[in-house]
């Protein structure tokens, strides 16, 4: 089951950058939760932001197609199938690579694991497009979510060493789809664009960090001492290409504090019990804390760049020189900031639902 | 199955700190495997480090009983259940934390999930003591792994802000037992225990940041696109208290770096393929590369300190001040170093077994 | 993850008899082994069986069609995604049945179970359509156990009551197809086709049993002691709608054996340890014994049946009397052996795989 | 995972016949739960049954042990580790069978899947002792259910080919400890008796058939399509070492039925929909359908009986004659119904928790 993910609410891949379609089967959706197209597409269109500015020659203008699990607007109870179909597909930009694996990509250790039989075309399983699948099913994910007054909310925090200032959570939730790099703070959002085309200019790309926030989450998610919200968490984060390091709170910051600066101290405010700060970033003992939850995602500069690089040619067995040819994102954070929103609120509904916080037919 | 991990190389943690033992079951481990209880205390015991310059009142000089899966010297095939038993237990000083969550750590969250029932003496099912059975499963996995050529290695990288300078393969094998910090640079080990005992000497507390690593891990290992290398290590990572970030390779600093400059490029030495540099961490695409694998762990300061801190009593909803009695680790990061090389070697141990590697038997 | 089965080979089934198509995801398989759409379609239109004696009105003249995992005739290592589309529905015959449930189906449970929200047209998830998935994936499974020599077989061995005589392994491979319900003696098969036309003419239905058998599986497949491979294939055949019981080797008889007849004595063969007789089925103590794999599966007659029943107006909660209109299959068994032998093959696979039998990649 | 069982309430067994102890983790019980060894010792007790007329040599008068996961008479949350003992360990008479596999048992099996290192000492793993694991955790199970009303029960409903007349509900329940077989008929009791001390004088054994019964069972457990209330119940009782067959409700009988006698009709009974027959066993596509699930076990002779008996010597690969000393059950029957009644209660508290039937922490 490595293509699956979750427990009580789970999803499972299936689908390749340039076969017929990208494909995800969620399991586990209550019945009776209403649903329709619009939902699911208006999520899967915020992959589209940054299109502009760092966007590939493809264009995603796709259309989602519900294959099974909903019925009269609402969910039944059973899988959902959710497909989007690969279209004006080039493929033959990529039989170049077929030999030589790109630096920096999967291409390397996917054709030795697979014994050259994975299909490469586009990366194939590890391509980003994959990850449309996952905000397919992130959309669901939102939907059951606000059933209970969760939400998720997702941000770019720097791009290209370029930070973002703090902005309050009205801000972030306004502000967000203002710009083409998702971020909550348009001066920032300006100088990460003239950041991403200088990049682009050169043949070359850029990493970022994004920021995920899950807020009204109750006290008593996560299961402990192994299905903890920050491992489960951070396992659905590192399905994302491009993924090297994540935190909760304070994180690594949390590292070099002292314990009497980084220990949350709880006090009570209208008669509940919350604390002053929130370097936990939400999660104690692996268990929401009833604090918002704060995650921090840093995301890799886009492998594939306009530069010549050193590679192997595996053919031969002797070094070789790559050139990438068509058009890449430049960047890859605006457009994953949808998917760590959908895998926020994939995690968040399982453990709703393993906590019993969702019940099993909505009305 | 929330107290499991893995699922060819799999763990199951039973015991809590003021319980009867703290126990592990391991299931999967291939029959034949050679083992004694040296070979499990000896790990067990890299826990102690640290011991002088950070130690709590409590002594853990644990002796390791196994209760299954081990005949005549060799595992059979059947699950392997270890234990320590929990002795001279103090559980007095835990009960002014009945109704008095202790700032930074699980209390709050733990009473709200578990209605009040679980045991909080020592942290009950959240301290850092059930980690101990970590370890005991990390002992097995290691000498697995070791028939494989397979290594895995920690070392402390940092505490209270002091890091540790680079140091060879062979420097950090041969350091890291030299001092109590578990740190290869001896001149910042020294640096690092003075901090802790300042901090130790205000009632206050240190963190820190350990690394982790695999050597000769074969190209292939990971099982993408969500039972990744990353996010299971990821996983296993978030289980040891404390831990509030970690990142593969380059991690955040990644997300800083252009393109051109964080991919590893490809070449050949000595008819194989190799990187040039390591940036990915050992893994591409959630799959070993062949590379070293090197993740980092952000290890918060020990929550339980000295010094007064504010927080609520429970029991009559009102603001409070919490005085924490006994001794306690002023900095776990030592301790946590052998934890640290365990949940690596348990979930390489788990891939190796997934991916064919290691036979069902060994003779 | 309750439409997901296996482990290392794992399927996932989505569709409902109404909706878009039907489904199957197919998870674990290793790379490199061919296969094309005609081996698929070839095992799916096994369920034909039967169609003139014992047919619906729906004719089953499905296409399959490959979503993902299958590149240039070889599997990839990625998820394989199988579908048929649902064609020729008419759905107007299922309104009756919204509120008076068919006795003996699935109506009434599920219809509670999920709040009425549950897509009942031509009994949704709860059809004998949904096998059509499991069959796409046993054509997977087949092939996979046939690069190590095993063999998987079902057979008719009763309908109505009408029991098959014993025949040989070389006759039932060579009679099975031969005659519309899948049975190897001629004779018994042509007493089972009047018997079902009968039922027909009376507007009732017939059951009957189904044996799988699994030739050349090596000793020592099946993880006790929950893993059995006795529990595995229960688990599979249960999935089957119908199924109502099912052993294993003398099964139910063994029972009423003494310890002396029914323990299979062991001798030597041309130098192989091999047994006398096969009242364990092939399996001890969960796990393959080197003898053939033997399983019966008790199909219960099919509940839509001609003639009134007493039910219950769900809406108005009173009695009343339902008429089933439409053709129905007055037996599935014939179509059911196919299912039975994929079951088998998928389970069989999965353990094939978790004990190391059939490498990552097939060369 | 092989040696665990369960999603939502699941189960970790471990331990050997003739190592220091058998245990069982059980992991996902609620918070709350009053618990006390008595009650658990109570159920373990029931495996005593049978004692005198069929006993092994091994006298099992075992005290059970809390490990873990109970703390003041409640459940805690934390998973809950109980063990027995293993004492007065004759393993001498096991030394014979090391080379000669007996017949009827996993010996040969067993020992080619684990390359000779399993434990063989009375069976090791499949020892019918390891169920004493089964039985305490069936204890936890027990007491979970009766906070929803639902009763599990089992009686011995055949034996040797001796079938016990039909009994109510109320007689069952009355009767099951009157005799020394678990049978609620005491006149076929007496002759069960008869008929297996006549076994035991010619060395030979006797198998049965076992009924389990789970009463005030709601509509709705069960999660098709594959984690059906009959796969999983299937499943946990093929780990109950000897079982061969099972079957729901009319099992078998039903492939025998018209459809028009076999479907359960439905009815109005004080407002209440409920079935005019119970053909179905409580089940239908999977699923509970209110009324009482029924489930019959096929018991095979025991294997190890006294008379002398043709193997092979595994040391040598030569014929040879095997005569198994000690004494050993005549019959298991009356022994395994305890575990039969754990099984299912086992299975059903773990649907139910996934049904959100029970809730996460009990007051």
């Amino acid at each position: 089951m490595d293509n699956s993910l979750g427990k009580s609410f789970a999803i499972t891949s299936f689908g390749e950058s340039h076969g017929d379609c990208i494909g995800i089967v969620i399991d586990g959706c209550p019945a009776g939760l209403g649903i329709n197209v619009d939902d699911i597409q208006h999520e899967l269109d915020k992959r589209k932001a940054g299109a502009r500015v760092a966007s590939t020659a493809r264009r995603e203008d796709d259309k989602i197609e519900i294959f099974s699990g909903i019925f009269g607007g609402r969910t039944t109870g059973a899988p959902i199938c959710l497909i989007i179909w690969n279209k004006d597909i080039d493929s033959s930009e990529y039989d170049v690579i077929k030999n030589l694996p790109r630096p920096g990509h999967a291409d390397y250790a996917a054709r030795v694991k697979y014994g050259g039989f994975n299909d490469f075309h586009g990366g194939g399983r590890f391509s980003g497009r994959i990850t449309a699948g996952f905000v397919m099913a992130g959309s669901i994910a939102i939907k059951l979510l606000a059933t209970t007054g969760i939400e998720v909310l997702a941000h770019t925090v720097e791009i290209g060493g370029i930070p973002a200032a703090a902005k309050s959570i009205d801000e972030i939730r306004a502000n967000i789809g203002l710009n083409e790099v998702n971020c909550a703070d348009a001066e920032a959002a300006a100088m990460m664009v003239a950041a991403i085309e200088k990049a682009k200019r050169q043949g070359d790309s850029l990493g970022g960090i994004i920021e995920g926030m899950a807020l009204n989450v109750p006290v008593g998610l996560g299961e402990p001492v192994f299905d903890t919200l920050e491992g489960n968490l951070a396992k659905a984060f590192y399905a994302i290409p491009a993924v090297k390091g994540m935190e909760f709170g304070a994180g690594f910051a949390a590292a070099r504090m002292t314990g009497s600066r980084n220990n949350d101290q709880l006090t009570i405010k209208q008669g509940k019990i919350t604390a002053l700060s929130n370097n936990a970033g939400g999660i104690s003992g692996g268990i929401s804390n009833g604090m918002p939850i704060v995650a921090r995602v840093a995301v890799k500069p886009t492998p594939s760049i306009g530069q010549a690089q050193p590679t192997v040619d595996m053919a031969i067995m002797e070094k070789a020189e790559l050139v990438i040819k068509g058009r890449h994102d430049a960047c890859i954070v605006p457009r994953a900031v949808a998917v760590v929103e959908s895998m926020m609120a994939i995690t968040l509904a399982d453990f709703a639902l393993r906590a019993g916080l969702i019940p099993r037919v909505l009305k």
